[in-house]
């Protein structure tokens, strides 16, 4: 399976907090960063996401902005 | 200067592909994990972004999506 | 500071409405044209925003759509 | 007609700017503000945009962040 | 009237789900094919969504992602 | 292979139109409906896209507004 999104991030799930439509996933990617997520509770019930899960964050190139100090 | 996008991640241009209307840049974070970004020509120019300048990829929670195998 | 979205507007919050997981912020731009914003609770916290305040409504170029009557 | 984006802000072409995929468009609002949008060649040629030409710019609340210095 | 999103489908509501902030629409397209939409609940009010009701789907070709086995 | 968006249409890709970053991909959907996809060039030579070849289009549910008459 091969998605055209260009990021995909191999990570692990580090906390799962459910709202009552979306709910906000924090994964950590090796070395320690760390990516929020914010999908639907019905998408992270239907992935059965939970501490510890291995996933992958994926994400579109044309939605990574670039900021510069 | 803070803003509201939930991931602001830290790192280094790797490699910068001008088209004729958009750019594709390459960043490497910490830890070697590489993130491709697109944006426009101008404000890839406007940025002033070339290899090897700290950089910082902005990503919006609700564009981060969850895959599992 | 830069970022590589094209659209950076001054203006004022004219109100904040906070959900439980998501607020809505309208902005005032000069000329008295605004604009409303969902972004995190967690965001509109972290920047305290609150009616009066000055702002930035930043927003990419791709994410604006253009209608004709 | 009606749609479920939040902001639909009336103003004037100022300038089309075509590459061979994507198309500029400088949309001026009343007070003088600018707004830049970047849409499909196809769809630029398809609304018959050029300047002077009255038009909306279409924004979804979610796709407007907010920057505080 | 005419948008620049370049998918206008068109389909009728099968079922609307109101959150608290957000609220959550099925469509359905001519052949059987189930569209799901989340938009802001004060939107879903302002065009009076309800099932049977005929409406467009309307989605950015740059949101679309493609995905192969 | 699992992913957090709402909605994985299955198709068939009708036409592919490169241009030098960008290519538009026409998939048709059970029924005749027929969806447009830009995605980058790389993405398109990375995924093999060509006529007839049995795809995926995967959008969220945020990304699909509602437009009523």
């Amino acid at each position: 399976m091969k998605i055209s999104a260009r990021n995909i991030l191999k990570g692990k799930v580090k906390q799962v907090k459910h709202g009552m439509v979306d709910t906000e996933v924090d994964i950590e990617l090796p070395g320690g960063i760390e990516i929020v997520s914010v999908i639907t509770k019905y998408s992270a019930e239907n992935l059965k996401l939970k501490e510890g899960k291995d996933v992958y964050a994926v994400i579109k190139a044309s939605n990574v902005m670039i900021m510069v100090e």
